[in-house]
């Protein structure tokens, strides 16, 4: 278990850690998408991965990290959806029970994937009080040790590992995009970013909708989403602590996006490259779309986060 | 050019001579298919073909396949729209004109395709008279060559090279499902199947509102689809000549599925695969879906024909 920030060895522990329980993503492009934007552009397909998102990295990461004294009466968190499937298959695959504490507004299709891992959902208010509050509840009956979804140093470095593949994978990528949320995929990349590239220039992406880490970094401290709105379900929650500093340190600028260029984006990656993203994904690309970020004859990397979309709720 | 049925030396040639210009596409499978099923399902991709389908394959072959004094004047077809943009890309590498019939109710996404590649596009009703009456109209005011979206050895064969990879990349497939329309990608596949695999049982899949191919097998003769009805586009169009006595020689079964089906089944490999597919590919999974197939334990390939899915006319 990490207790400080994860430095370039602890990264590629938690590679070396958790290889055989996640997928190896394959780097996508598309020529006419580089055509449309004039630059070369790498997606990096978690969409494709375990669980259908990058959060299955730091997930088993963090319960393999874990000693089994502390594993023993399960693992338990709250999430908006992502995190909760991929430490209910963390579980899953340690034989161990989870409790997952899920928003009750939280996609049907993240609901269904916690209960086919054998998750025990309880469903809350959907704010960061009501989640803690149940949370604590749950821990109280069950003595399941908490795993926080991103304010965690050993989910850090799980979720870090994604950069590590695409570093090793694409050389030379001069910026690296990445939508931010509650910051551990954020964190995580830009740390891996710093570690294993050269130079690479990190930007965060968030919706307008949910502009707490952009307000956080232009404020200096954590600002907290209040009432967020946005179609980008995965990004409505704060920033974490042990988050916050790294990625002041390690990012190099944030850029927000609107809901129409989200959905715009999310309609141009299913046309032109045949994939399935969820909002949440879609951000990045919503940057360049909206001329957020200098790509032109640049090579950029894109952290394409997750595939978990409630489609039923989507009209293109 | 091809005058005859292609032989396997006559697909191995078409594979050498497209590779440059075609993509070698993935296969692909899924955990929770192969559980949700019973089956090992092996899926090949080409909705991540260039231009979006297995199309592209028969066109660049049969363009390349032409002698320079019939290429000269750009080559023409009629098509509902896959094929469409397939030989606009075709005639684009080769850098001649291309003129293309299409129905006035092809999906808006394939039309701007077309247009994309600079092809020049007549519309018409969307009757196979109607079509071929306006291609002749086409041709003679152009001097164009024709050629035909399935009805022809050269594309035969093209479309005969994904199968061809198909079976040197999986061993020992048991069965191998296809969709039908006009009977290009299914004569190819079954000839493949019968070249390059061991003892593999090919069967057709169609959807029961376009069941011409069903009828016209039952009825030993092509039974022309008449007002088809059907959310896979892709499969409106009747029969081939060359096509059909070799679907009825090479293919060991066909079986129909409902709407409902196709629906599901696409929306199925959304969520699971997190890949795009047009509705013609979901009609092998809806078989599988409707029990049409007996596939426990099986190696089962599916051939993925397309990706290109106008978004805003599905709702899940």
């Amino acid at each position: 278990m990490l207790h400080s920030l994860p430095d370039k060895s602890d990264i590629e522990k938690a590679y070396e850690r958790i290889g055989a329980y996640v997928h190896h993503t394959p780097v996508l492009s598309s020529k006419s998408l580089n055509k449309l934007f004039g630059a070369d552009l790498y997606f990096k397909c978690e969409n494709f991965q375990k669980a259908g998102s990058f959060k299955s990295r730091g997930a088993i990461n963090a319960a393999l990290a874990l000693p089994s004294s502390l594993t023993i009466n399960g693992i338990a968190t709250h999430s908006s959806g992502n995190f909760a499937q991929a430490l209910a298959r963390a579980a899953n695959i340690l034989n161990i029970p989870s409790y997952i504490v899920m928003p009750e507004n939280a996609p049907k299709v993240k609901v269904e994937a916690v209960e086919g891992y054998g998750g025990e959902i309880t469903f809350c208010e959907p704010t960061l009080a009501a989640r803690e509050k149940t949370l604590e509840k749950v821990v109280e009956r069950t003595k399941a040790s908490v795993i926080h979804p991103y304010d965690d140093y050993d989910i850090i470095a799980g979720q870090a590992t994604a950069t590590l593949e695409f570093c090793h994978e694409i050389d030379n990528l001069n910026i690296l995009l990445c939508p931010v949320g509650g910051g551990g995929l954020l964190s995580g990349t830009a740390l891996s970013a710093s570690y294993f590239g050269k130079n690479i220039s990190v930007i965060a992406c968030e919706p307008k909708g949910a502009d707490d880490a952009y307000r956080s970094l232009k404020a200096g401290k954590i600002l907290p989403s209040v009432n967020p709105v946005t179609i980008a379900d995965g990004l409505l929650t704060s920033l974490g602590e042990k988050n916050f500093p790294i990625i002041q340190k390690y990012v190099d600028d944030i850029v927000t996006v609107s809901e129409d260029a989200i959905k715009y984006a999310m309609k141009l990656i299913f046309e032109r490259m045949k994939i399935v993203i969820e909002p949440s994904s879609a951000v990045p690309v919503a940057a360049i779309i909206e001329n957020k970020i200098k790509i032109s004859d640049r090579k950029v990397g894109i952290i394409i986060s997750g595939g978990n979309v409630d489609l039923a709720k989507i009209s293109f």
